[in-house]
């Protein structure tokens, strides 16, 4: 393995969410994208619309992973405050910046343009712009911190414009093998000692319930093509030797 | 208000999140169900299935939080490490609880009855049981952190157990006015001068995309009727002042 292993954690900042109001949909689809791109998701925290909150969040996270990525409170109204705690979180100012004001008046009337839309305009000295295709105005970002919309479709196009200046590491790759019908107090000890004997290789093992009865999943994931291969050769086996059902 | 604020984070364990493999469907159903019954989710915590990251943030979320709750990693196989991680962070011993061992039974025979298994039925040293109607094998609960399964339709019926338990304060109670095709932008200054004016209460505004176009939403919260009345009226009536579509 010669790439570097890249880390990213995910802050989803917003009171609806902890509601229940919004139910979350940025957290699967940011986990699954970093993943095919070759960055390790290690965390995810979601805080309320609380400044001292996300402030403290954003330091804790943007030191321990290689990117962090803000989604969410980047609209214009009072409970928009994600700019102003990154910039206080990294001790830099907000500026007005014009070109964010000229993309705005695409979409706007010049009468339009008021204070509360002019607040979506300021971002950290030293950001530099993640585009927004849908609705214009851009997220940022700023060192590694990454600041994105917590509306979905805008939060996806914001990480398809970033994503290709990131740097990636080797890419975590999966086998997802079905546990024919046995259950998992079946197989747990054989596959605890698969886990052991495969250094490298992160074994898990999932129950989905259903219909009164589980139905179980063995993910084997590694960086490298032939472990990978070997770890989940090794899974096959070993429940083909336990009798599974289709096996 | 004369009952007391009671917090909660949630703390959410497994490596298939991180991944994107699965998509958690426990956040949002919890953090609807503690609102509905009196208990503000104040944070979310996301972590791998690694024993320093669990206890870690175990540790910090039980400090700090009426309650915390963890999802996930109470299975048999070796990837589950949650009642370990429990006990660790708080100083304590497991032992293999013989009335977990009698639950299993009702559904296993004698002879299936193997290490593995056995390792569900260790739980810490002073922990009550959170009864699980769907699968027996319960979750538990010690001082003020409860331990559920990862499982959507058990770690419910645990939710459902353990609530009535559980000490609740004040409900949050929340309306929903349609901004009526009102931009944000447009009602921005206005909201934030009403939530201003109205300590106490909690204004969001929440845009949806789609079909070209946002269509928002502003929640209006409070723990006291009176108070949220008196806020929403007064959204209500700005909002009918900048003539919105339906105003």
């Amino acid at each position: 393995m010669t790439k570097q292993n890249i880390t990213a954690a995910l802050l989803v900042i917003g009171d609806e969410i902890l509601s229940g109001r919004t139910k979350d949909k940025n957290i699967g689809y940011t986990a699954e994208y970093l993943t095919n791109i070759g960055i390790d998701l290690k965390e995810v925290r979601v805080v309320p619309d609380e400044e001292g909150e996300i402030v403290a969040a954003v330091n804790a996270l943007r030191k321990r992973y290689t990117y962090l990525f803000t989604t969410g409170g980047i609209g214009p109204t009072h409970d928009d405050i994600t700019a102003d705690c990154v910039a206080k979180a990294l001790g830099v100012e907000l500026y007005e910046d014009q070109r964010i004001i000229d993309l705005m008046l695409q979409r706007l009337k010049p009468e339009d343009m008021n204070e509360a839309r002019r607040r979506m305009a300021r971002i950290p000295v030293g950001a530099e712009h993640v585009t927004n295709t849908v609705s214009k105005v851009p997220g940022f970002r700023i060192e590694n911190v990454i600041v994105m919309a917590g509306v979905p479709a805008i939060m996806q196009a914001m990480l398809d414009d970033v994503a290709p200046r990131l740097t990636t590491g080797a890419r975590m790759m999966s086998q997802t093998i079905d546990a024919m019908g046995i259950p998992e107090g079946t197989y747990a000890a054989s596959l605890g000692e698969i886990a052991k004997a495969h250094p490298g290789v992160i074994i898990g093992s999932y129950p989905q319930f259903g219909e009164g009865r589980f139905k179980n999943q063995i993910v084997v994931r590694s960086k490298d093509a032939g472990t990978l291969a070997a770890a989940a050769g090794a899974v096959a086996e070993m429940l083909k030797g336990l009798g599974g059902n289709s096996g």
